[in-house]
């Protein structure tokens, strides 16, 4: 490689609200040149995740860090090596890990790096169905939710890169599958394609009050599990309709993600207590020692045609923060990815 | 027994907001008489609880249907058996049911229905610390919470019935425990004779920003366990102090369950997500099953000094309202109950 080629992004500074294209930069960075025990690698495809956006927020306490504004920006991303000095890495070799994103090359030590086979499944699927996303849809369906046979199962953001493997894995355990998404588009892709029994748009409705009205006629008998993704009127309709004994997963809530002021939680809280109800927030890396039978599950619902998935692709590493920002637009349908190189070098 | 002894409470009048006085009133009922597999009985201390507030709104779907206009009150109540053509209850034989509260005499049929001993305990007891109370307590902190040994629990509403409980469990578990009441004379008991290691009187803080102040500074590495018997700031304060991995038992709200206007929820609930947070909404009938376990374990603890009680007695049945109101007020110290007859007939 020449060290003119090598790219990365930065955060100029950190989102007030929704981000904003110009605080994102693409900069050359200088050529990395692997030291003993690391690797040179080159991203092929990188992945934009709501979760980043809780790293562009100095000052809350969560479970990573926050982003730094003198580094380039990182996160998931299938690659490839260039050179390497790791044992059990060589050139040519495909690895999805937590470094690449946002950059063209980097240098790993191999750490939480997974190889994987680019002739098992697209590569970018190593970022969505395969990859963090559908492990988290796996992770809160069978970790958490645990539906039985003929349970109503709601999920929001359901057309996202989780939301639409939760509402197949919800069909494939042979649930009632309700799901909401934000266009007629994704409705029709959800029921044709995901196979779920009923699609809610949610801008069809003003309100949690004209949420809950339709998904209390959608599921007249209440929802067993609910699968949340987006927060604000989805919560509190779910929390309307909720079954006695009903489990949630909470993943994630990306309605509020961008506001300052912190929005108020749903009013109706209290009907957990009276309904026996269990909520359980989580984290995808609670489960990484489960990766293997994620897999096991998955992988061939995958090959069977079970489980589908949709893609946003965006060309060139500068398209990155224009995918970032249109995961909270609703711009994207199913995982959001960015190519940064060619599948072969 | 003559006809013009037997009185009952009757609601008037579903409250809008906090119950008054005149929503209630006490009226001379007819005298009951036991026909076959029915027996009559007489109550001696009756229970208020505040799920029967829950129970004064007729548009809420709950696990109890709502009271009826038209009828008396029920409730938790000890009572003795007067005349019996039930197998098993003998004229004198002690009972705790959940048919006697709010009236003076009735008939039961002995289902859901306890034998209880008059010299192991108080009878008061058995609507407190031995009763329904001690059994939710118990309920939320061995099967939800599950604490182990030198974590953290901070417990809401923790001199009232359920609550005092839930501190001492905790303590009698290896806990450090940190308690909110809302009065000096509460914080006091609950230091010198819960033996708990905090006690903040949540009067001393005016909104969550300052009750988080004062939790964090009691717990500086965060709450693993949250008793919440109150809502509101409680709440919000408890999910910014909660640490990663923590759990909640949703046992009551009580600060809400007087409003008209629904009130919005914690602004906080996200921190769920990234700290990987479990909260489980209860009702104490879900682990009805498990009375027996609930006896073994806190009758020797009650036995050994381990675990103490607060009464408020109310005496007469005419009490019954005030002693009710008062839940609402923070007025009650430990379980209020309220004498409707003698000991002993």
């Amino acid at each position: 490689m020449s060290a003119q080629t090598a790219k990365a992004i930065f955060l100029k500074e950190y989102p007030n609200g929704m981000p904003q294209p110009d605080q994102f930069e693409l900069r050359d960075i200088d050529a990395p040149s692997p030291g003993a025990g690391e690797m040179l690698c080159r991203t092929v495809w990188m992945s934009v995740d709501p979760y980043m956006r809780g790293r562009m927020r100095p000052d809350i306490v969560s479970y990573i860090p926050p982003f730094s504004l003198d580094a380039p920006l990182e996160g998931g991303a299938v690659s490839q090596v260039v050179e390497s000095n790791v044992d059990g890495f060589a050139p040519g070799d495909y690895i999805v890990d937590f470094l690449g994103g946002w950059k063209s090359h980097y240098l790993s030590k191999g750490e939480r790096t997974q190889k994987v086979d680019p002739n098992m499944a697209p590569l970018s699927a190593y970022l969505g169905v395969l990859g963090m996303p559908g492990m988290t849809a796996w992770a809160g369906v069978t970790q958490i939710l645990e539906p039985k046979e003929g349970e109503t199962i709601f999920v929001s953001g359901a057309a996202g890169a989780v939301g639409s493997v939760v509402c197949q894995l919800g069909k494939a355990k042979g649930c009632r599958v309700i799901a909401s998404a934000g266009s007629p588009e994704k409705c029709d892709w959800l029921v044709k394609e995901a196979g779920v029994d009923v699609a809610l748009n949610y801008k069809d409705y003003k309100n949690a009050g004209e949420l809950t009205k339709a998904l209390s006629e959608a599921a007249p008998k209440g929802i067993d599990c609910y699968f949340e993704n987006v927060g604000g009127m989805h919560l509190e309709a779910a929390l309307n309709c909720i079954a006695f004994g009903g489990r949630m997963a909470l993943c994630g809530m990306i309605s509020v993600y961008n506001n300052n002021e912190p929005e108020p939680g749903p009013p109706n809280l209290t009907n957990m207590i009276g309904r026996g109800v269990m909520a359980r927030g989580f984290i995808v890396s609670e489960y990484i020692d489960k990766a293997m039978e994620f897999a096991m599950e998955v992988a061939p619902l995958l090959a069977a045609g079970k489980v589908k998935f949709q893609e946003s692709k965006y060309d060139g590493i500068d398209k990155a923060p224009e995918a970032f920002i249109g995961l909270f637009k609703g711009e994207n349908f199913g995982k959001a990815v960015v190519r940064v190189g060619p599948d072969t070098a």
